[in-house]
């Protein structure tokens, strides 16, 4: 990757690669759990590519990890997006939908086990074979605040579960 | 994007164009502080690029934002690394490592001012130039386990602040 133009990044693009997949009971967006934290437990499995395992080491001891992904089955990038938790339309960098300029997901989920190839996961709200980029330990002094304002969610008496077909007709 | 092969994703590249830009005091890796939680209130400025913009409605009222962003200056892949927190070697996903096979961060930072162009944030961890992939608001219910158990870490007693060299020598 050369180095930034002045005028910013504008001109570039980044790639990943994936390093596995993610194997959920979810087979289309329409009734997949919209967060975690609304997937009632639902398991999966983190199945990593041979040349990442190694990786795996230290992960045991973790309750929770993220899973980023690509939203792969996403339409591209809309500026203004209809939640699900919401009726009127939201500029998107203030909601969590999966259609997005760059369509990249993060799902805090439960670390059940952790096998050679393989994690098994609990709380999963992702669509089956959905390409894993990248998995990093949740850290609560990293990554919890519990008291923080969330702006229009917090206002939000939505009590929706799972995803309909909204971004995908 | 073509559809998945049989045998996963290994042979497909997610690309992703950047929104913006993330400047801040820090200009080199050695001395930029290692976490959000411990950059003791350091202030950045998001720039997002034109076409993004309209994006950042109903940003106003979230406290804390997620930035997705490239590790723009780190090496690529190991799969086992020496933390900053830690002294021995550690699989890479249970660290939040610079050095990682899809060099993917995410930070928590707080949102001080949403304007046209750009937001003020402060709490930043990341070095001046990153190059940003997405914004995302940050929602207790989805992302706040303020208990949640965290291996290695919760053994850590390193005090340690600021990144040094580690990764870049």
């Amino acid at each position: 990757m050369s180095e930034k133009p002045e005028d910013g990044h504008s001109s570039m693009i980044y790639s990943f690669a994936p390093i596995g997949t993610i194997h959920t009971p979810f087979s289309t967006p329409d009734g997949t759990p919209i967060q975690p934290s609304r997937a009632a437990g639902a398991k999966g499995v983190v199945q990593l590519d041979a040349p990442f395992r190694e990786g795996l080491q230290d992960l045991e001891g973790f309750e929770r990890i993220w899973l980023i992904y690509h939203f792969h089955k996403a339409p591209t990038g809309q500026l203004l997006v209809r939640p699900f938790l919401d009726t009127v339309l939201r500029g998107v960098f203030a909601t969590r939908s999966p259609v997005r300029p760059a369509p990249l997901g993060m799902s805090v989920v439960r670390l059940l086990s952790v096998q050679e190839d393989c994690l098994e996961v609990a709380d999963i709200d992702v669509i089956d074979g959905t390409p894993l980029l990248d998995i990093k330990p949740y850290v609560p002094e990293f990554d919890s605040y519990p008291g923080s304002k969330a702006g229009w969610f917090d206002e939000s008496s939505s009590q929706m579960r799972h995803a309909d077909d909204r971004f995908h007709r």
